[in-house]
């Protein structure tokens, strides 16, 4: 798992407290993650949690985005974390120790990430929208949502505590067959935003959705694509496709 | 486990920081966990977090004691959390999974406290002294101290994630057998420690050791009586000969 490890990026997303920033970066160091990248940070918090001193390297090292697509783009398997309080949930939704059985079999040969909303309203659907699966870490019913840092160590902890793959294990009476397939050859979350960027603008093009579309149509489709696990040569193939019909579209 | 988790105290020694103390009992709120008790808080920090907006009914209801001894008076056994830097260890030392089955398994009998000790330091040996066995997060060997506030999450977490007690569930080949017996019968921490205080002033009236003996040796004592897993019934036993016997070296 050690090298394995440098594969996951702990997306923090519109964070606002810096201490949580800093839990996050802390909790990344004693389980042996390195990556973390932030999306709109409040920008005061993400300067002051850089700063502090001893500030960890990973906190130094962690990079700026100004979107969820652009912090995942490199990864080829994208898991959001939800207390789901109140919302209706269009993907599958995993407890952590599930969750992390997926995403170990992943990181043994691809590149995932591991998505945390802000400390006051979590995810929105369309952060939510890049991911394959939701995970939720199994908490008590009267009071379900966790401290930010405190669910960051939570996850690396579980995904960290089993040093073996689950692929490598005997299986397990009543385990479930995996639900996402395994390890590269997925296509990366870049080339699956393009394909749905694109077939975005053809749709538009084609006036089956208007030219303004909600941005509801968007993160459904987003859906769509993710659940059909395309490998990263098919994907290819489909955006050359799509491109040329985007461009007939176009011309007339 | 639901009944079982109101059997857990959870014992904060020496904590400076309230957001520590906050952010332990909103993970006990997480976790269905809802015993906190506090020894010798800084005590601006303890009045601090009690009385923030919002504070949880867990940290309202936290018990304060002046030594470790108090706090774990009614508890049959006693966990400390460590993560073992310079430190010689004189108890058995289990990861935290393992330690987690011997604590549900004693829960399902009897009440157990889990100590974690202040920010810089951790718990002080003495402090130890008054555990079964010690527990270890595994953490990564670069940056193995945790926060506080994450540390009790991981534990809760992983002490409420397995509904089931293990003495319910197959054996796991390859599982050791537990190392402390388990549940009710066992004397309870207030027994143990009158227990040692006598032995300890019988020491001293009979010049075994000097009367005003190092807090090394009553700690090397109390772990004596510890390993000696005591029934109830043993240890009042024991208790009435040694009251005679120190009554009798002071007559003389």
């Amino acid at each position: 798992m050690n090298e394995e490890r440098q594969g996951l990026r702990v997306v923090l997303v519109r964070t606002r407290n810096p201490l949580n920033i800093g839990a996050a970066a802390r909790a990344m160091s004693n389980f042996g993650f390195d990556c973390l990248r932030v999306v709109n940070p409040f920008e005061p918090s993400f300067l002051e949690a850089r700063s502090a001193t001893g500030a960890s390297n990973v906190l130094q090292s962690a990079e700026e985005f100004s979107s969820v697509a652009e912090a995942v783009a490199d990864c080829s398997l994208v898991v959001g974390t939800t207390a789901v309080r109140h919302r209706q949930l269009h993907q599958p939704l995993h407890p952590l120790d599930r969750a992390a059985e997926l995403l170990r079999d992943h990181l043994a040969a691809g590149q995932a990430a591991l998505l945390f909303g802000s400390e006051k309203v979590g995810l929105s659907t369309d952060d939510l929208s890049h991911g394959q699966f939701l995970l939720r870490i199994p908490t008590y019913e009267k009071n379900i949502s966790m401290n930010l840092g405190q669910a960051v160590a939570v996850c690396l902890y579980e995904l960290s505590s089993r040093p073996q793959p689950a692929s490598q294990e005997a299986p397990l009476s009543g385990a479930q067959p995996a639900s996402v397939p395994v390890g590269s050859g997925l296509a990366s979350s870049a080339v699956t935003e393009r394909l749905t960027q694109t077939i975005l603008q053809a749709l538009r093009a084609s006036r089956y959705v208007k030219p303004n579309s909600a941005i509801a149509d968007e993160d459904k489709l987003r859906r769509l694509i993710l659940r059909l696990h395309l490998s990263d040569a098919d994907a290819t193939l489909c955006l050359g496709m799509l491109r040329q019909i985007l461009w007939k579209l176009r011309s007339r």
